[in-house]
């Protein structure tokens, strides 16, 4: 029988480098945790997925940017889809507080 | 350009029903928003379901029964893996405040 875990809980007190753990992987999916505090996608770098990413906040503060695009500020319960390559950057996030992220990773549609 | 939802929005002011809707929908997974308000499982009857599910608590409180299995309490945060076929219900959910759940369910592994 699975046990229950907690998303805001089991958090590493070291938070150097922002923080990825795969809650669920499967072939056609991934979920995961992401913490950050102040964290950032580094200057003039983008991602640029293969897969389709839906992304959610569940605590903290966050501003995403889209190449071509207009930023994204999301907090508690924000969620937004990124199409793959959809080039997009994590601009800034709460320096104060942690940010919890989730976030899906899947093959785009046909 | 997608825009940003909140899970915790939009939410229509009648439960009368507990309220599914689909967040994402591939055809290997599907992620659900669920609502409920004191809304549990009918006596005596089960889930069965031919895809794994996990669950999360965004907010609310609800008690899962397992068939011959413990009680799992969840709060907000909480999730838990429901493997296929592993027969389960909701026996309780708080009857003064909204339970907001996320639900994804996929393909059972090989």
């Amino acid at each position: 029988m699975a046990k229950k875990s907690n998303v805001f809980l089991d958090i590493t007190t070291n938070l150097d480098e922002e923080l990825f753990e795969d809650i669920i992987k499967k072939e056609s999916f991934k979920l995961q945790r992401i913490i950050s505090q102040g964290h950032t996608t580094p200057e003039g770098e983008w991602y640029d997925q293969d897969r389709d990413e839906w992304v959610m906040l569940l605590c903290g503060e966050a501003i995403l940017a889209f190449e071509g695009d207009e930023d994204v500020r999301l907090g508690a319960g924000d969620y937004i889809n990124i199409r793959a390559h959809k080039r997009h950057r994590v601009s800034w996030t709460k320096p104060d507080a942690k940010t919890i992220w989730l976030a899906l990773y899947s093959q785009p549609l046909g």
